[in-house]
C-alpha cells in the first residue's frame, strides 16, 4: 500500500476527526475506496475506537432508486420517512467518516429527478442526525475521479495527496485573518468586470454571522479533508453573479451558471449547460432558492480545477456560494439559518478583474488578499 | 449482468427473507459481492423496503483487529462491549442479508487467536440482536471462493447457481420426512465402520427438541441460501466422531477432526491438520465444548465439497455437528439450549459403511434414506 494512504488515514482520524478512545465511528467506504477504508480501520483500531463500515456505493443507490421507480409503476416513489436503521446509526455514532471514490461519477445519471428529490426529502432527519456527529468527508484518489479531473491516475494521486498532506496548523493561522474580517463585517460585495463574461455584482449581508476557519478539522467546525476555505452564512443577497468554474450537479455537467437575486431569493437563472439540473436544485424546496454559504478558497496547494467540489471550492483565487442549507456553526446560538434539503456549491474564479469588499473596503483584489504581498488597495 | 445474479437476488428477497413493504433491511456486501448487492438493492427498492448497506470486508476487519493489537502494545486488546452503533443497527432492522464473497478467504489469517476471541466475546449482544432479525446468509460466486473450491470461475458460478436456483418448495416437502423422524425421536446414533479411518460411534439425545426443515427461508426458520438440511439441537453426546470432510476454521485448513464426548462435553480431541484452530474454538467459552447442532444434508443439487460450510453441510450423503451455540428454533419455548459465542460446523461423509439410527431404528444407511428407493433396512 502507498504510504500516503496511511498518512491520509492518520490526518483524517487524528487532525480532522480528533477520534478519542471509546468513540463510535461510522465509516462509509465508496466502491473503490477500499484501501483507504483498510488504513482508516487500522488507525481506529489502534486508537481504541469502535468501527462500523457502511458501503457507500452509488451503483447500489442507483439500483435501489430504479427499483423504487419500477415499484411505483410510473408515479414518484413514496419513500419511508427517515429509515429507522439509518437514523439509529447516526444517533448512536460519535464520528462519521465518508470515504468517497466510486467507480463512475455518473453512476446515478439515469435516476429521475423527482425520485432523487423525493428520496432527499424523506431523509431530512437522517441527514440532520449525521451532521450532529463529528463528520468528515474525504476522497480516495480513484481512477474515476482522475478521469473526471482529466488526469492520469498517478498524476491525480499526487494532486490529491498534495492537497491533503499539508501543514494544517500553519494554514489555519493564515485563514484566521479572513475569519476576522468576515466576523467584524456586515456586508460583502463581490464585483467582476470582464470583457469576455457578464458582470458579477452581488451584495449580501453577513451581519451577526460567524465565519468558520475551515482547517479540515472538527476542532475548527470544518468537515472536509482537504479543506482550506473560510466560510460564513450570508442572507438578503441582491444582484447578479456568474459562476464560471465548470462543475457537475446531480451527475450533470453544468457551465457558466448565472443567478439573479432579489430580497435574498433567486428570481432568475440561466446556465450555458446543465440548466435543467440547476432548475431541479432550485425546485427542491423554498430554501434551495436562497444562499446557505459564502466561501473563500485559500488552499494554494490546489493548483487546478478538477470538477470536484471538495477540491475546487478550496482553491486559492476562488469564491463560492451555495444554494440551500446553512451550517449551524455560522449562526448565533439557537438561531436557525437557511433551511433546505440541498446544499449545492458553485464557484467563481476571482483571479482577475475582480474585487471582494467587506463594508466598502477591498479585502481581495484579483485573488490577492489585503495582508499578502502585492496587494493593490 | 448475468441474469442469474438477478434471479439469486429475487430468491433471496422473496423466498428466503420474505421481505414486506416498509421493512427495514440491512445488507452486508462483501468486497467482491458488489453485483449481487446491486441486484438485491434493486429488488428491495421495488418491494418498498428500506435498505442500509454495510461493507462486509474481511480486509477492513483484519486491519481493525491488527490496529487494536498494535494499540494494546503486546497485550490482548480490550474491545468495547457491543458497539452502540452495531447494536442500534440490528435492533432497528427487520431483516439482515449477508452477501458473502470476499477477495481472499485467508484475509484474517495473521490476526492473533486471542484478539479474535476477545472480539467475538465482546460482540455477544450484537450477534444476538442480529439473530433476532429475519437474517439470511448467502454468497456471490467470487474468484476467491472459486479458488477455495479448486474450480474455475465460470465452473464455480454454475455450481453456486445450481445449488441456489432450485425448486425450494419441492425440497421442503421431501425434507419434511426427516423432520418428522427427528421430532418423534429421543436418541440419535451415528456409526461408521471403515477400513481406512477410525470408527465413529456417537449417541446423542434429541428428546424434546424440534427439528428445523431448513428450506432456505425464514418461513422455515432457515437462514442460509442455499440450504437443504434438517437440523436439531442435540445434547448429552457420548462417544467418538470423525469429521472426514476437510474445511477451513478461522482461516486455517482443518482435516480429519476427531472428538471424544463424555457427558455431552468434549474430553479429547485431535486433528490431522489445524489442531490449533480446533483448540482455539474449544477454548472460546464453556459452551464451545458442547454440541449446538446435528444437521443432515439433503441438497442433492450440491455435487461436491468446495471447502465452504454454506454448501458442504447441505450436501446429500453428509451429516454435520456444530460445537457451540444452539438455534432457538430447535428448543422448547422459553428454554435455552447450549450457549456460546461460537458455532462451528464439522462434516462427516456418510455415503458408505455408515448408519444413522433414531431410537434404534436405521433411518439412513450409506447415504440412502428409509423412504428412498434402494434403502436396505
Amino acid at each position: 500500500m502507498d504510504e500516503r494512504v496511511r498518512e491520509h488515514a492518520e490526518v483524517l482520524v487524528d487532525w480532522s476527526a480528533r477520534v478519542d478512545p471509546g468513540e463510535h465511528v461510522v465509516v462509509s467506504v465508496a466502491e473503490d475506496a477500499h484501501d483507504l477504508g483498510v488504513a482508516v480501520a487500522e488507525a481506529l483500531g489502534e486508537r481504541g475506537a469502535t468501527v462500523t463500515t457502511l458501503y457507500g456505493s452509488d451503483e447500489v443507490s442507483r439500483a435501489y432508486l430504479k427499483g423504487a421507480e419500477a415499484g411505483a409503476e410510473g408515479g414518484t416513489p413514496d419513500f419511508d420517512e427517515d429509515s429507522a436503521v439509518d437514523l439509529a446509526i447516526f444517533e448512536a455514532a460519535d464520528v462519521y467518516l465518508r470515504l468517497g471514490g466510486g467507480r463512475n461519477t455518473a453512476a446515478t445519471a439515469d435516476v429521475d429527478r423527482e425520485t432523487r428529490q423525493a428520496y432527499t426529502r424523506a431523509r431530512k432527519g437522517v441527514r440532520e442526525a449525521r451532521m450532529d456527529t463529528d463528520w468528515v468527508s474525504t476522497v480516495h484518489p480513484t481512477r474515476s475521479l482522475a478521469q473526471q479531473a482529466g488526469m492520469a491516475h498517478e498524476e491525480y494521486e499526487d494532486f490529491v495527496y498534495d492537497a491533503i498532506l499539508r501543514d494544517w496548523e500553519a494554514l489555519a493561522e493564515e485563514m484566521a485573518h479572513m475569519k476576522e474580517v468576515l466576523d467584524d463585517g456586515d456586508e460583502v460585495r463581490i464585483v467582476t468586470e470582464r470583457a469576455d463574461a457578464p458582470d458579477t455584482d452581488l451584495r449580501m449581508s453577513i451581519a451577526g454571522r460567524t465565519a468558520v476557519n475551515s482547517a479540515a478539522s472538527v476542532a475548527y467546525d470544518s468537515h472536509n479533508l482537504p479543506s482550506g476555505e473560510v466560510f460564513t452564512a450570508p442572507y438578503d443577497a441582491e444582484g447578479e453573479v456568474l459562476f464560471d468554474v465548470p462543475m457537475t450537479i446531480e451527475s450533470t455537467r453544468v457551465r457558466n451558471v448565472r443567478l439573479v437575486f432579489e430580497g435574498g431569493e433567486v428570481v432568475d437563472f440561466a446556465a450555458e449547460a446543465g440548466e435543467d439540473a440547476l432548475a431541479s436544485v432550485l425546485e427542491t424546496d423554498p430554501g434551495a432558492s436562497r444562499l446557505g454559504e459564502l466561501g473563500i478558497g485559500m488552499n494554494r496547494g490546489i493548483d487546478r480545477f478538477t470538477d470536484s467540489i471538495l477540491f475546487d471550492e478550496k482553491m486559492g483565487d476562488t469564491v463560492h456560494l451555495a444554494l440551500g442549507r446553512a451550517y449551524d456553526a455560522c449562526l448565533p446560538d439557537g438561531e436557525s439559518g437557511n433551511e433546505s434539503a440541498v446544499h449545492v456549491d458553485m464557484i467563481s474564479d476571482v483571479s482577475a478583474e475582480s474585487t471582494m469588499s467587506v463594508d466598502g473596503e477591498v479585502v481581495q483584489r484579483d485573488g490577492t488578499f489585503r495582508w499578502e504581498d502585492g496587494f493593490e488597495g
